[in-house]
């Protein structure tokens, strides 16, 4: 049975490893710099401080170990996998939740628990008065552009994503041109 | 002169009237559903409530108006665009900013209003952490992507958005598959 929950600060060692994970699948697993303390700080910030990401994980409860002696033990549940996502805005249309990461670890797979994740995301979404609900998926990745459009998704073929970072940012941040 | 500064909440009227004629520039004026009541709500929010979004608002100063007499009144500023923005997040390098909305009044173009607005959102983010800048860009408007290029923006053609809405949102939120 799969369980979903939302993660706590204790779980930003298994979003990690997820999110390495991940990025080997998507071919880049060099790309994560990403660090545990920042995840920490970014996800579950100090009061006052904004909170750039939330994430839920999905466990997979077992068989119990078999012990007729002791009586019987919790059930065992294992990581299976998490969704990370963060509320964006439409100016179209207002309120919606962006999904970063989808994830399910490879010996979990085709058990239905992607989409439960999925699901769990588009109920948050729903309950905080979300519309929209948007990811991002690589072009060749064609069993999961087809898993989305069986589950309601459209594609959106005519925008492009523009991405300024680090030097080319700061160099940008720095034009001297504006009165603030 | 231009000058940014960013929205309170008596400019939502202002951000309204700034998203349509946006909107009206890309080809679909009534895709507008959003209300100035849901703008103040989503950028201004009450305390402990979620902010969804933020806004910096570009001033042209004119020349005062002529009043030898009565001595010199204050310049005569006049709203010329806005940026509108909010922070996402990279499972791979952490805290990022995405630009929703750049816009600049068509008479007020080619004064540099545009590049300033975006090098403003290019400082909060550096401000605040931020490694990278995204937004979206239609592909039909060259002149735009261009422009982005000579900035040090790339773009990252290789993955595609997927959308999930209204209707289709609420049954996949609903879907009964999920433990929580």
């Amino acid at each position: 049975m799969t369980t979903i929950r939302m993660a706590g600060v204790d779980d930003a060692s298994l979003i990690l490893a997820f999110i390495r994970e991940l990025a080997e699948y998507e071919r880049a697993r060099d790309a994560v710099k990403l660090t545990e303390a920042e995840l920490v700080r970014d996800g579950f910030p100090t009061a006052g401080a904004e909170r750039y990401y939330e994430c839920v994980i999905a466990e997979e409860e077992g068989e119990p170990p078999h012990s007729p002696t002791t009586g019987e033990p919790g059930p065992r549940r294992e990581a299976a996998g998490m969704a990370l996502f963060f509320p964006i805005y439409s100016t179209w249309r207002g309120r919606a939740m962006h999904l970063e990461d989808l994830f399910v670890r490879p010996r979990f797979r085709g058990l239905g628990i992607g989409k439960a994740l999925l699901t769990k995301v588009a109920a948050l979404a729903v309950e905080r008065g979300c519309v929209l609900l948007y990811w991002h998926v690589l072009d060749w990745n064609e069993p999961a552009i087809e898993f989305y459009k069986t589950l309601g998704a459209e594609a959106l073929e005519d925008w492009t994503r523009m991405r300024v970072g680090d030097d080319a940012l700061r160099a940008l941040a720095s034009l001297d041109n504006v009165t603030v």
